[in-house]
């Protein structure tokens, strides 16, 4: 071997070498780049937060790809004064009526008790065109009970003659992903038990890679004589091991001071971590480390109710899950 | 006749005049004082005065006889925020949860739609037992779309078991007079055609010899092929002529330039000053000079629609009503 193949063996090293230090340099600078400008996963607007009865505050969350303006709403309790109030605290800076028609590409319905729909069936004479997804059994409901001439002009495009139309059900499916139209958002839906035999809905929503799941009201497995809190964490364990859940909302309707037997297919603080330990059986403690657990639904009925389900679930807080307490109108990014 | 007796015929004289004199006095001073110390015949305080999206405003009004604490609830659409803003105004001075328990002794609902019973039906787990009055159409539909285990528990005593019995149905006869319970006050109910062929309901409330009339949602009769405000008006005429009537709660949903096929059974200033017109044809122009007029239900989701509404029914006043644009949770009295 002469010096010139000598050379050209060192300069193949040597190139290399270059390429692996281009590479290393390139893949920190990209890390450091995606760390400083790459934004959420999720954009979620809370347009109502509480269970109970106050009529301007009742389950409603604003949801979308990344920082998109295109929102598919999670149950629509409270329309009108959500967005009103996000308005006022600058979270939208446009009007009431640009929100509600433009904004909100879709409605996902959990389950159809009225604290879950009223604000999408009051404000539809001035709403646009959209979807309403949902389960069977919930889209019956709607036909049945609300858009029916009856109780309210049937603004959907099935059910009580005429059908006006202006809302077009969509009919989720357990076992598939179904994409929100408008949206870059895909829903795939599971059976939750909400005082059996009443079900209800969680929808793992997906943004690319990212998840959020959203449970609506539902009762704890041991109450509820059902698996289907332990089935929906079985379906979601995977994404959390990987951490590609960025968030779980679920409701804590009622205080640890609840009876049992009056709790109408709710979760107490107690309750809810119990679930919440069961899927960290599935995934192991560490991966539930810091996940945003949004606490939903609770009933302000109750004196103080909110101060002390806090408190509660605090104090148990054993998987050290990161507690958020949604605001009215104050976006919160996952 | 000697002298004596010509005294005694004075004297009876003087004494004639004396007891008129005093009677004179005495009814001129009772008169004063009766002026002075007479409450009003009504207290009305509003919970929701809107019509159209707003969750936190919509149709519903206390009504108590007299100064009484006992109410009976005109319409359901806003229950506990009304209450809110009330406690707010310094119009009740206990909880919002005591209002609602104990100050509502009962509803009376003019038609099921959505926006004039939401606020009772999202109550109802917090609530006392009490009485919903209603024409049978009416209650038919709680029954049937509501209270039905499928968009909410069955708080009440009939429908779809178990009835929980919380609420008892009370259907009133448009040719009867029916008590309120728990109140000094009774109803009697008159059809209206709200969007033939869908119904709603007149309240004549009456206390003592006194009279409130409240007009669930209408539509004019000359658009609704009816003559179901005529009849009322009719009916009402004498109670109007002997100043009896105190007020007449009635909508003006949109404004003059709604077009007149896009109403859906609701009512403009000019449709609500015809229809005005026509009482007076029955009573008398004078009759009406100066009678409350409180205008309920218009719908805001026309841009400065309450502006705009007051100038045109303001403009068309020439019966000389006194026009009144209740506040939620500011008492007004008749």
């Amino acid at each position: 071997m002469d010096k010139k193949s000598n050379y050209r063996i060192i300069d193949s090293q040597f190139w290399l070498m270059k390429v692996l230090v281009y590479f290393l340099l390139a893949t920190l600078f990209s890390n450091l780049l995606f760390g400083q400008t790459t934004g959420p996963e999720f954009t979620v607007i809370p347009l109502g937060v509480l269970g109970g009865g106050d009529e301007s505050n009742l389950s409603s969350y604003m949801v979308a790809a990344g920082v998109s303006d295109n929102f598919v709403c999670l149950d629509a309790g409270t329309i009108r004064f959500g967005i009103r109030r996000a308005i006022e605290m600058g979270t939208f800076r446009t009007s009431e009526s640009s929100v509600m028609r433009e904004n909100i590409k879709g409605y996902l319905i959990s389950h159809p008790h009225l604290d879950h729909v009223a604000g999408l069936i009051i404000n539809s004479p001035d709403d646009t065109d959209k979807a309403i997804y949902g389960l069977p059994f919930c889209i019956d409901i709607l036909k049945e009970k609300y858009f029916t001439w009856k109780s309210w002009a049937n603004f959907a495009d099935q059910g009580d003659s005429p059908a006006l139309a202006k809302y077009h059900y969509v009919l989720l499916d357990s076992s598939l992903e179904t994409k929100i139209v408008g949206t870059d958002l895909y829903v795939r839906p599971f059976l939750l038990s909400h005082a059996s035999p009443n079900l209800s809905t969680a929808f793992l929503i997906r943004n690319n890679n990212s998840y959020l799941l959203y449970l609506g009201d539902t009762g704890a497995d041991s109450l509820e004589n059902s698996s289907r809190i332990m089935s929906l964490w079985k379906a979601v364990s995977p994404i959390v091991k990987l951490h590609a859940l960025k968030a779980i909302f679920v409701e804590s309707s009622f205080s640890d001071e609840q009876p049992l037997n009056r709790l109408f297919g709710h979760l107490t603080p107690s309750l809810l971590m119990n679930e919440l330990n069961q899927l960290a059986a599935f995934t192991g403690k560490n991966s539930l480390h810091n996940l945003p657990v949004v606490v939903t639904h609770i009933k302000p009925s109750e004196k103080d109710a909110v101060n002390k389900i806090k408190n509660e679930l605090a104090s148990k807080n054993s998987l050290e899950l990161k507690l958020v307490f949604p605001e009215q109108g104050i976006k919160i990014e996952f």
